[in-house]
């Protein structure tokens, strides 16, 4: 990293991807992509967003208060460990195709369930109080998977609000899976 | 956690009940066990311990150097957000029962894959060299959820022998699921 340009190899509909393009965005890192379609399970990019965070920390994605990062990453572990490994393709392939819908969406509701809960502890403007944070780049794409896989988000006012703030930042567009070198042009927005 | 004694929500066989124990256990921090027989999905108790490093730095779970640190987590996220959530109770039992055998077999499988590759390059005596991280608390629990699924584990021979070598440290015993308040008296030892 500190040698030459970073290369992500990403691929722009995972939110693995994603979060680490938020990330690289928001800490303003030139890096470039090389897009990938093979897609490794979990919630491994957190390794590389902890990483960022210790070699590049201006803006901070981890606030300096111990019980409030314990809270983000709390909040950041539910979804890229709780939810996003259960609703991601390898395992709706196994899944069989008749179930995937009803897997993925079951997978999804009952940790929106749980997160609204924390969140309405731990949110102010974003997930853990008023500054960005890890939680808030796994939030986002998480939702955008919950659309795609169309739950119903009535019920999680709370993370419907987050999201929808967060989407007016500038890196959460600027790393949004329409606008990858490898988005389809009919994704493209 | 800094005022009275820190209180363990604890369930015996839980992996990640598992894994913050033998943190605990290395930072010899005396704690309350509370036995709940109710589990939640996924890693997030990898922010417990996170949590744990932040407050009880000593002795250290995280490397210092921002690669190896890196690693580990990188690990951790593997076993915890890409292998333990497609393996737990909730999800077997969205499996159902015929096919909850084979399903965790192919979850463990193909994690235990990744990770021998990647222990080949970090591991010394433990995971990421020779001292104990976080990322040797997530090997231990997951290899006995192994063991339980009669995973064969002769293809995984890094992952064999530093499960072996941990096991022999104490922190790993006295933490471990045959020897907690509510292991019943048939799974004691």
């Amino acid at each position: 990293m500190q040698a030459g340009k970073p290369i992500l190899y990403s691929y722009f509909r995972s939110s693995c991807s994603w979060r680490v393009r938020i990330a690289l965005a928001l800490k303003s890192i030139d890096y470039e992509t090389i897009p990938i379609n093979l897609i490794k399970d979990g919630g491994q990019q957190l390794a590389i967003i902890e990483y960022l965070e210790e070699t590049r920390p201006t803006p901070r994605l981890l606030p300096r208060d111990p019980k409030k990062r314990a809270h983000v990453r709390m909040i950041s572990d539910l979804i890229a460990g709780g939810i996003q490994p259960l609703q991601n393709l390898s395992v709706l392939k196994q899944v069989g195709q008749e179930n995937q819908l009803t897997w993925a969406q079951k997978a999804i509701t009952s940790g929106f369930n749980a997160l609204e809960q924390i969140l309405q502890s731990t949110a102010g403007r974003y997930c853990v109080g008023d500054e960005v944070s890890m939680a808030d780049l796994c939030l986002v794409p998480q939702v955008a998977n919950a659309e795609r896989f169309k739950v119903d988000l009535t019920p999680y006012p709370t993370i419907s609000r987050i999201n929808k703030t967060l989407l007016t930042l500038e890196a959460f567009q600027v790393s949004h899976p329409c606008r990858q070198p490898d988005t389809p042009p009919e994704l493209r927005a």
